[in-house]
């Protein structure tokens, strides 16, 4: 408990972009002592980062290079008042319907990956959602806020009710209504920002409305409206269908490199990576976008080259043969990968450590949960 | 703890008409020596029942003779080995937006209320819905198994929307999805029997339909599917407008008798009900409504007069004037209302009293709540 609220960073000042939450008051933010401390953090407000994955299977390259590794640098580059809240969402994987066992087996594998990518128990809260009743009390607060025409005309609903017979009529309330657990997972652990995914901005910007909207209508600052950070990695498109996404949903395994796959297997998905037959090597999306699925992978891979752009990179290539581009890719994503394979093994084995490091996350979470609720309740009048 | 699992008897034994729950299994229902304890009791197996009331302003006598008298029946006539799950469900209260101030206090209000009318909190569970996270946590992984469908042709959400000038467009999720939460009410607790009014069958019907389909998704029986109790009381009308419900929300307070009313406020309503011009005195509800439901309420606020129909006390009253009619319903009304407005004068002034039992009934909700989200995450690999 005292170690989580001393990330929190009690009592550092900053001048106040907004009026503080009632959250943020009561955690000791916003004093009404501007000058008291010009400390170099004093500029700005203590972050709280907040993202969250499905338990869904093993993350491939396109969840790493796109979210995954981005969270272990927002934690290690975070000033030490930053709160870091990564979560395992499970109660999202069972919108669709999972297979029991397989589900608890995912669990596991997936809280072992996000310590093998490198987040730190100490430093960042790691939980499973479900261990956090909060959410879904939120989620039903907020329920009680949301327009049903908005969440109808959700990309994502559209999309998923879109190829029914009939429409939207089977369709189970859960995909109807996540975005508001959505909302409610970022807000009620009072997340000033939360990495995402282009195709998650507009559930972003339907949480910052939530917040707003409970704000005006209790005419108090409980809930923090949260800014987008968006990933600056482009998609990883499949391998195999190089205008589709990276996929973990895709039928053919080829289509995607595991953070697990051996350096035998990287190297024989990318060697059979579609590209074209066009004369050398460009970065040209629409044209060619085998080949520049590949140069985006390099690119992203590399720990020094995103100073320069992919334009540039693929001119430094371009006298190289499509086989020879391949082995290049395949050579940093083996880079990429093996160090992250090895600690996975290591942790995954040891499934008191996970339950041990699980336990204490849902602690940390639960008490970060109960101070957004605490004055949610009061505001609505529960309490 | 101790106290509350002894009232859902342990290890008492019946034939179970269909395969127990596992939550029944662990509570020791079920077990397989169906001979061993032939008692008076043996024949039917031990009950849980639920129900539910909105913590909205005082109730009144419609309130009392439809549903919350039955409760206090309930009660008083159940076998030892029933459980008895009373909640005050102040997360449905705020569907519609309620004034924090005044809910905070209505849910104080009504809790002297159930106390008042003769529930005892050493013998059913009373609690604020809002203490136990465990309903809202039910809700969303029901919400996984709702058709939106359903839920759309669900009355109340259709006379809802109806009147708006965009249909359901503006519409809040939680007037579209309360019934799933109705349903994780009943199911969280793995109560047997639901006492509710007519108006609420078809939800009821639907938490049937969840647990059913919950149970054969995961193959196992997790969720029990509730039996209604339909109140026997007929719905008593409103005493201005004797063809719409006695509600809370009529704009003319005449038309109501609340459980807090004075005798002499009962007296003055009652002479002030509406009747009609006939002749003498009969019980014709559809002719003489105002009339007919004069009888009623004569006829429910009887402790004896239950076993004779109202056309029969009609009938006996057939040489009255209907200020005479009217004399003889407030006195009735007056005796059911005054033992219950003094009890309730003396609860509600006693807050620390009133703290002390919301605590109790929620550490007793939480703990018949755990016993089944174990189950419930279990089944759908969460844990």
């Amino acid at each position: 408990m005292l170690a989580y609220r001393s990330l929190v960073g009690r009592g550092t000042l900053w001048p106040c972009p907004s009026a503080p939450t009632a959250r943020q008051t009561r955690l000791g933010y916003g004093l009404k002592q501007p000058y008291r401390a010009l400390s170099a953090t004093a500029k700005t407000p203590p972050r709280t980062i907040f993202s969250g994955i499905q338990p869904t299977g093993v993350p491939h390259l396109g969840n790493y290079l796109g979210a995954l590794r981005q969270w272990v640098k927002l934690q290690d580059e975070a000033s030490s008042d930053t709160t870091l809240i990564y979560s395992l969402v499970d109660l999202h994987a069972i919108t669709i319907r999972q297979d029991p066992k397989q589900l608890r087996q995912w669990k596991k594998d997936s809280l072992a990956m996000l310590l093998a990518i490198g987040l730190d128990p100490q430093r960042s809260i790691i939980f499973h959602q479900s261990d956090v009743p909060a959410h879904a009390e939120l989620m039903w607060i907020l329920s009680c806020q949301a327009s049903t025409g908005y969440l109808g005309r959700m990309t994502q609903w559209k999309d998923k009710t879109a190829n029914e017979k009939d429409g939207s009529e089977k369709s189970k309330l859960g995909l109807f209504s996540y975005p508001v657990l959505q909302a409610a997972d970022v807000l009620v652990h009072g997340a000033t920002h939360v990495p995402v995914g282009h195709d998650q901005a507009q559930h972003l910007e339907f949480a910052r409305q939530l917040a707003n909207g409970f704000n005006e209508a209790y005419g108090k600052n409980v809930l923090m409206p949260p800014e987008t950070l968006i990933s600056p990695a482009k998609r990883i498109m499949s391998l195999t269908e190089p205008d589709k996404k990276m996929s973990k949903s895709h039928a053919n395994p080829k289509s995607r490199i595991l953070l697990t796959d051996s350096d035998d297997v990287i190297r024989s998905k990318i060697k059979s990576a579609v590209t074209d037959s066009y004369e050398g090597i460009s970065y040209e999306p629409e044209r060619r976008p085998g080949v520049s699925n590949l140069i985006d992978i390099f690119y992203h891979s590399g720990e020094s080259v995103e100073t320069e752009s992919q334009v540039a990179l693929a001119e430094h290539m371009a006298g190289l043969s499509l086989r020879a581009l391949k082995e290049e890719v395949a050579m940093a994503v083996v880079e990429v990968i093996r160090p992250i394979r090895e600690r996975y093994e290591s942790f995954v084995r040891d499934e008191a450590t996970l339950d041990a490091i699980a336990e204490e996350g849902a602690r940390k979470a639960v008490a970060s949960a109960a101070v957004t609720m605490t004055d949610v309740k009061r505001a609505v009048g529960l309490v």
